[in-house]
């Protein structure tokens, strides 16, 4: 939907509107139930006044063609006689609402549609900015691959086998000894989490988890009927695993080495005590390793690296470090456990890339991969200190922080809970994206995650610069409630 | 599982194999409880006699690592005391056998394994062979495409934006009129099902299909609990519908042109009453149009071209005719669903390869693509005439089949109901990799599909004479008994 009236021509722009979304109902594009953006998002994403919106739509509703149903918003009219609105067609509304799949949470939607945007100021994206990417390193990178006629066609189930070669000798620098067959090469570290939600638990397993987490921004294990329960890390853990596992199948996500989004590091303590209570009460662990790479100060061996039992899931990936859109990650774990993800990933998309594994392999082996990530890291060091100066020079009277130790994030706490919905939209208006908090505990009203890797040092003044001024506004308005 | 016991050295075959195994269960790579492959499979995998797998499982057996269950196989043991079988492992077995998603088929993982080696005649592979893959033109034109940063980050929900403009130019001229926010990009076809399955139909749907389908040999609705009803297209289509679906929602999933397995092409008339049908039951159409490009004739208009009220879901893909290793495919329907799928693609794998999607942009944008389906559509009618001359030659007294229209396939009929498990296993140990009809409907004993796109005309030649040898043995044996 980037569409936008255009303000040259004789056609005003509320006739403009009323023509683009009469022809999308004509198309059978938005079906009759279809429920539209409200007039605020309407009104922004068309780049017009809420009022030119609001008369378009009125006299949309007055021709029969939308309908609104009080406190819920405007349809797609269920309307018989009017000839625009195909009676013929399947309910595509009743179907989207009774299947299987969550939807993503309405802010989270928002900001996958946001991000697309080159007009918005992305203080909370999980990914490194354009600029950091090696495009031209890649680009220059594509024209030494010489590709091999059997690799573009269909994969193996467990991925290119020199690229498991490969992640075996760089994962060796980390303490894990891994074979090729240990191994499979996933779209991400997400197909990862999907693969194993659906291929090792059964409906109604749990997935032991910190309170505050990223997988509760995103829906693996949810949507497949999975219970998240967050637990703390303490003496008693083994115990209360076991106790709030009952007879259920269960596994406990981990990301040890710069939390998404907390940016906390376990010490080594702390990974061996959650290995031991974890291999005590037989729960299988999901260590989540994608961040490493980006520590400041040297990585700490993973979970994995202790793991004499075949008891760790490892997920690594390059999305956080090379680029997101290779879309490469890779599984490391027993090889009957490997194998049966790699059975399912076959029946889900027949594997990854393999111009991607291919880019991929190029990259470790040529240890270019290595190279780039110690020069990243210089950046991150740079913006993330540029960022705390900022915050050290106006939020230190309404939130706190750690210094960042890493990768993309500071989780920044503001003193008051004014961290909702409410302020998310404000800013949005004000063309400012950030991740509350309340996306990664729904409970959470005084965090967000505040990345440094994306917007640009202006971008970045600016934007806290806003987020400052709206924070005051809702402390005082929540003062004089 | 590539490994095979050397026959240099000292160490005999057998205690090789016996370290191989223990080394496996040490690890916790073969857990507690894991069934080990048949003595039959081992030897063909391992590439030793029956009997050296036999005597080195009795060795293991012996020395309780491994348990031999009566009439179901053998097994890594339950153990207590056996110093290599870790006890604080989680139960791996009983995770996976209880898990929500369905291995694939034994037959096809099979398939699966067996593609991926080098000493196989491949007699059924969907898949172009190697030499037919434009593999110098894509990598030279790796050396022309300059990457945009932004390409390189995580895409936008649907997919690169110019992508999905090029393909409204390439679909246009099958007569589908589509705008880049009707079109979803996915990491190919079957992920498209995949996205359908959990993001429109809820648990208990019915999917209407052929009785002989490709959607018997891949679960991207089973594993979700969607039924499978195979369905004749009569004149009493409309009514059957509607009485078979009861109240349950429905899908009919078709492949009108150059139909996976049986090769089939619907005439225009046909694919008119299949949409007239589903229209008056208002029951959505999946047409999976993977193939067409390949037809020896000019291809009619896809059910799509006559879809005006948003009713048809369509899929198309680059992986039959371009490269599957891309994994590059498109699906076009209202922006009401689109959007739908998207936001559950973000969920699973947040997009697919941004390199693929700019090859692939490529290659529509410079003509290349139609230019390389030109030539290559040449080669498949010659190889299908190779293969029809084979078959006039030796299989007329034992089966018949239509001349390929083209695609891949030959839909082969064998007179007696032979194949099965037993056949499929006896060219396995042949070395020839067929496709049985079983795999596309579970009732099916006459059927092989027949693929003339990969192996070489000596392979071709060499691996139908053995498939007639072992079909007239099976012929021969049938009426002993």
């Amino acid at each position: 939907m980037n569409w936008q009236p255009s303000r040259q021509g004789e056609i005003t722009l509320q006739q403009q509107i009323e023509t683009w979304i009469t022809e999308h109902i004509e198309r059978g594009d938005w079906v009759a139930g279809t429920k539209l953006p409200t007039q605020r998002q309407l009104a922004m994403q068309l780049g017009v006044n809420r009022s030119t919106v609001q008369q378009a739509l009125e006299e949309l509703k007055a021709a029969g063609i939308l309908e609104a149903k009080v406190g819920s918003g405007i349809y797609v009219a269920h309307n018989s006689w009017h000839s625009l609105i195909k009676q013929t067609q399947p309910n595509w509304q009743t179907y989207i609402d009774t299947s299987l799949h969550k939807p993503n949470y309405h802010t989270i939607q928002l900001i996958n549609e946001y991000e697309q945007r080159d007009d918005v100021i992305r203080l909370g994206t999980g990914e490194l900015a354009p600029s950091l990417l090696p495009t031209t390193e890649i680009e220059a990178s594509l024209k030494e691959l010489s590709l091999e006629p059997k690799a573009l066609g269909y994969s193996s189930p467990q991925g290119s086998n020199q690229l498991r070669e490969a992640i075996c000798e760089y994962v060796k620098k980390r303490g894990i000894h891994a074979n090729p067959q240990n191994i499979c090469i996933v779209s991400g570290a997400l197909q990862a989490l999907q693969l194993i939600a659906v291929g090792l638990l059964e409906q109604g397993s749990i997935v032991f988890q910190e309170q505050t987490s990223y997988l509760n921004s995103v829906h693996p294990f949810q949507s497949v009927g999975m219970q998240m329960m967050p637990i703390n890390r303490d003496e008693q853990l083994a115990q209360t695993l076991v106790q709030k596992k009952r007879n259920r199948q269960a596994v406990f996500y981990a990301v040890p080495t710069l939390n998404n989004p907390t940016g906390g590091v376990w010490k080594e303590l702390e990974k061996n005590q959650l290995y031991e209570a974890c291999k005590q009460s037989r729960i299988p662990i999901i260590e989540d390793d994608v961040y490493h790479e980006l520590l400041f100060e040297a990585a700490t061996s993973p979970i994995k690296s202790m793991d004499d039992s075949g008891q760790v899931l490892y997920i690594g990936s390059v999305s956080k470090t090379l680029s997101p859109g290779l879309r490469i990650g890779w599984l490391i774990g027993p090889t009957t456990v490997i194998e049966r993800l790699a059975d399912i990933k076959m029946q889900t998309d027949y594997g990854s890339s393999a111009v991607s594994q291919e880019i991929v392999l190029h990259w470790l082996q040529t240890g270019k991969y290595e190279k780039h990530i110690k020069s990243l890291r210089k950046e991150l060091l740079r913006r993330a200190n540029f960022v705390e100066g900022i915050l050290q020079e106006s939020f230190t009277e309404i939130a706190s922080w750690s210094p960042s130790k890493g990768g993309f994030y500071i989780w920044l706490k503001f003193d008051e809970p004014i961290v909702d919905k409410e302020l998310f939209t404000k800013l949005l208006q004000r063309q400012i994206l950030i991740n509350p908090g309340y996306i990664y505990d729904p409970q959470d009203t005084q965090h967000i995650r505040l990345s440094y890797a994306y917007a640009t040092d202006e971008e970045l003044k600016i934007g806290l610069q806003i987020v400052h001024e709206c924070v005051v506004e809702a402390i005082v308005k929540r003062h004089k409630e």
